[in-house]
């Protein structure tokens, strides 16, 4: 099956993900971060358990995978690919989680919580994304007890996570809105009705690409479908802005851009991650806007051209090789 | 017939092409700048009678231009040729020229001296740039009486060119003693033997797409022969040092340069002048180095990518058009 990112989806001319991440604890047992090894091993047989003896055939379609059985460099990759967080991918400890094939569906099992359930899907899919997080909440639900209070909702590790353990997120393409320096105050805005914005790769990473994420920060006193409102609304209206100003760029001077980026793209033999992920994001423009006709899947190319995808695909690659090998990967991409 | 710079030539992977001019004026006339029209006229007619009154084969491949007849645009299209110089361009009085099919050959009559002689050829080939001149010289000579003295040979309007009237000129192609920031050292060198080093497009020009004119100073006690036989050993010495250099290059560093500009050069919708040279002479340094296979001509298209050259092809372009057009004549060239 095709990952999220190799297939088209809604609005995916600007919305390039959808992400739902909940957050859940098992009663009676100390978070991940106070937890012994045996704790660790408990709590992944425990899930793996509810999965397997669930016998559903939705449950059928995951696998548990054992991190201990996984190359490190795979692990890295998997970051890359948004499966799992930095942070679990960096933790020594036991690991493991539980895996669609598509990898649309990942469950991260001891990271800051006991369960970290995350559905990713390409273009604006808040509510079927978010339908398949529940199915998947439900169904280990059946077997696991959650840490539950009646006033505060599902409790966590971390506050901000307290109550619907609820992060919603949309991954949105915004070239224009950024050249126009409009990000900070969208940022400011949306900050104000509990939105937050950032970069590409999660908090506190630089924005590339153009590409800005934005998820809810509230999960205390609002319902899930309040929060998934919400989110949409402001979604929609960043699509329409973006889309209009698109309408308003002089058109020889963004056909200049984009074709240039895609001069350069299918001729450099060195080829910087950050020079490749932005020349990617103006083929994205160039494609939204009709100015640029490729099979090229731009957001495809941006996450296989991360540092351990081009190892996984060439095998072990020294650091002064990496700009050759990625812009090679790149050539061949766009079939030169 | 072909350009010069449409045409294979020796050495040139790294001299563009070679240039004699010769200074000439007839005695008993003032000099160009204290002439009046009807001596200009009178002048022109000499010039003229002189070339079609010898009747010899060489003589018959010339033809006489009065520039009264040609537009504006072409005159200005022949200075980015090279065929004139932009002083006799900008001059309104009577003017003409005498002028080959191929272009190679050219005389300025009434420029700062009442003959300038002028043989450009591609590459490296000072003696037959020069025999050529010398029978222009001579068939002239035939006919007209130049002012000449016995010690101080041809007199000339400046005194820099006193003696032999003799102007013999290289434009090398140097990317690489440029890029190491060299070329400064090689001028005050070349300065303290006699020859100087230019821009392009002649006295004052800043340099462009690495490409240098270097030239005698000294015309005066000094013979014709051992102002070339200097030059070429020069020549022969900036040849080496540039091909040696080319070798010591990081050859991924060097291809991702050049395949860039190509990248860009068929792919741009708009193109500065400046920016168009530079890629050309990255194209011109791949192709030497056996990087990019290509039949595009660089210095062809660089001469073809200037603005009159361009409405010459376009029709009248506005300012804010040209780069438009120019980027569409590269990426046609280079069969985009």
């Amino acid at each position: 099956m095709s990952s999220w990112y190799a297939v088209s989806a809604p609005e995916d001319d600007i919305v390039v993900s959808t992400r739902i991440r909940l957050a859940r604890n098992l009663s009676g047992m100390p978070f991940p971060a106070r937890m012994s090894a045996d704790q660790r091993r408990e709590l992944n047989a425990r899930v793996k358990k509810a999965i397997t003896e669930s016998n559903t055939p939705f449950a059928k379609t995951l696998k548990y995978i054992d991190m201990k059985n996984v190359p490190q460099t795979e692990i890295m990759a998997m970051v890359e690919r948004h499966v799992i967080s930095p942070e679990f991918a960096s933790g020594n400890e036991e690991r493991a989680i539980i895996l669609s094939d598509d990898e649309s569906i990942s469950i991260m099992i001891g990271e800051e919580d006991h369960i970290r359930i995350q559905v990713i899907m390409g273009g604006l899919q808040l509510e079927k994304a978010y339908d398949i997080a529940e199915r998947l909440d439900t169904l280990l639900y059946d077997t696991l007890h959650f840490a539950f209070d009646r006033n505060l909702g599902f409790l966590t590790e971390c506050p901000t996570n307290l109550g619907t353990g609820l992060r919603a997120s949309v991954m949105l393409h915004l070239p224009v809105i950024e050249s126009s320096g409009e990000i900070s105050q969208l940022a400011d805005s949306v900050g104000k009705i509990g939105f937050t914005v950032r970069g590409m790769y999660g908090e506190g990473s630089k924005p590339a690409a153009s590409m800005y994420q934005v998820s809810n920060q509230i999960t205390l006193g609002i319902s899930e479908k309040n929060a998934l409102d919400n989110l949409k609304i402001i979604t929609q209206q960043l699509i329409d802005k973006e889309r209009s100003e698109r309408k308003n760029l002089n058109r020889i001077k963004v056909e200049d851009t984009c074709f240039r980026a895609l001069g350069i793209l299918e001729n450099a033999r060195l080829l910087s991650g950050e020079e490749m992920m932005n020349l990617l994001s103006r083929i994205k423009l160039g494609m939204s806007m009709g100015i640029i006709k490729s099979e090229v899947m731009p957001v495809k190319l941006l996450i296989e051209g991360q540092p351990y995808m081009l190892m996984k695909k060439y095998g072990q690659i020294e650091a002064d090789e990496r700009d050759i090998y990625r812009a090679n990967c790149i050539r061949e991409a766009f079939g030169q």
